[in-house]
């Protein structure tokens, strides 16, 4: 597909459908200023302030694009933002030099994922040598409890010496 | 941001932003078709034929998009993948009419999903009443083991009478 | 083996081995007053006073008899804990005609289970229909966390009517 | 409680506590032989023959010590089981010097655990680094699954060096 056949196509989108682009026009701009992945920036991932110094909290619009069948956000993609909340808390908890893996996530879906925006907390329960042990809880705009999540995470060290 | 400006926005666009665009034109214009939601056409999920009748198979293609910052596979899309895959088969076991919800999954990581698609087989590991105990492993192109996810459903029937 | 086997082989063992057969006296003897099953009682596993209502705590001694060849709990045998505490809660909260069944658990290992008594504090996360998700956290005596659990049960009613 | 006491109390046993006191005698005297601990005695875990070079398979009667009210056996004592198997089966591959301590356990029940005894089958789905990622199904004497458990373990090299 061509530039001209992109702009052919867009010409002829409706309304509804021109978000979805917009949101991913959205994305591949943010993503020139702040780095990250285009996926973060197209779900909309931002990093919210913290009342808890021991927790780290980001939050997600909820988009017409991320809903499933039933009109509720995919089971997935709570998923994927709690993952991301863990993967970003970690982050900032380690050496820019190391890196990490999910070793395994158990997500537990409490109720229906609605409304105007998911608020992630993610917060470390134990961590020993390269082992993190966390957990995140993810409410909706009023405050309600969607999913819990916990997983393991290892840190890969860059020098081990 | 009108058309006009969508349009203007795309014409300044590289050839690597150009593709995600694309992609998402690609997601609606399908939606067209197969009436299923923007996300799994955006992530390009499709049925793949199964060669054993009591298992499910779909894939997704290792698109830029959804690529982390070590450039792996997000792990959260990794589980968006075997928690469609499982509710995709879930969806075809039961009546139109009823509906299902995930209770729980838990998803081990094994290998880093790298290459050009994922592929989810997901089977019933056992189900009574409106319980579903179902599980899933998604392999890269060459046949190597990324994730095995194992999911807890409640099918919903409309009519309990 | 009969009655005065039993005896000649007790008369041979050592007072380490006694406590063994104590313990298992011991649990023959509240089962009787109770009426709960052996494994319990043998773990020692009894109900403690809960500061907030929407907990329920039980501890459960550490004996010889439940160390595994590192010299600390079996991780079965917490689980088991985790298990019964959840399960204890959630009897006194249905219906004494209604049963239940775990569909399924997730036990998160923090520290080594050591010292002198395990408690563990279990409590209700949502409830929706039939479906409980609970939860369950289990410190040492020296009030650090051990393990941490989620498990989702499934009330069985034995009138639908 | 002296021994007298004990042998005293023993005579007053019904035939059925008795042989909670046998089972007892058993894993003491069991102990002495194979110099594992108590716990895997008194349940009587023992190894079986495994058909594939890659499962490790051990058994363990269904003894009226570890059913539950509803006369089944405990979720967390097929947990142990499971766990058992992992923990065994890892213990043969891993340097005699080394340990392991288990990071999390996932558990799904498939159906009550009646019969006669409980097999359970372990194999290890991923191995990297000091991270083991090892999975488990348990089956009754008829051949029917009643769990799949999934677990994370750690090796503890003794000499890093």
């Amino acid at each position: 597909m061509t530039k001209q056949e992109v702009i052919k196509a867009i010409e002829g989108l409706s309304e509804r459908e021109l978000k979805a682009i917009i949101q991913t026009l959205n994305a591949l701009s943010i993503m020139k200023e702040n780095r990250y992945p285009f996926l973060g920036n197209f779900l909309g991932v931002t990093e919210e302030k913290s009342e808890q110094p021991d927790e780290f909290v980001c939050s997600m619009p909820i988009s017409r694009q991320i809903l499933n069948p039933y009109r509720i956000v995919y089971g997935g993609i709570t998923a994927t933002l709690a993952d991301m909340a863990m993967g970003w808390m970690l982050e900032k908890r380690i050496s820019d030099k190391d890196k990490f893996v999910t070793l395994e996530m158990n997500v537990r879906y409490h109720k229906a994922g609605t409304g105007k925006k998911l608020t992630a907390t993610a917060r470390v329960i134990h961590q020993a040598q390269d082992i993190w042990q966390m957990a995140c809880h993810v409410h909706n705009d009023r405050g309600e409890l969607i999913v819990t999540a916990t997983g393991t995470f290892l840190q890969l060290r860059r020098n081990k010496d």
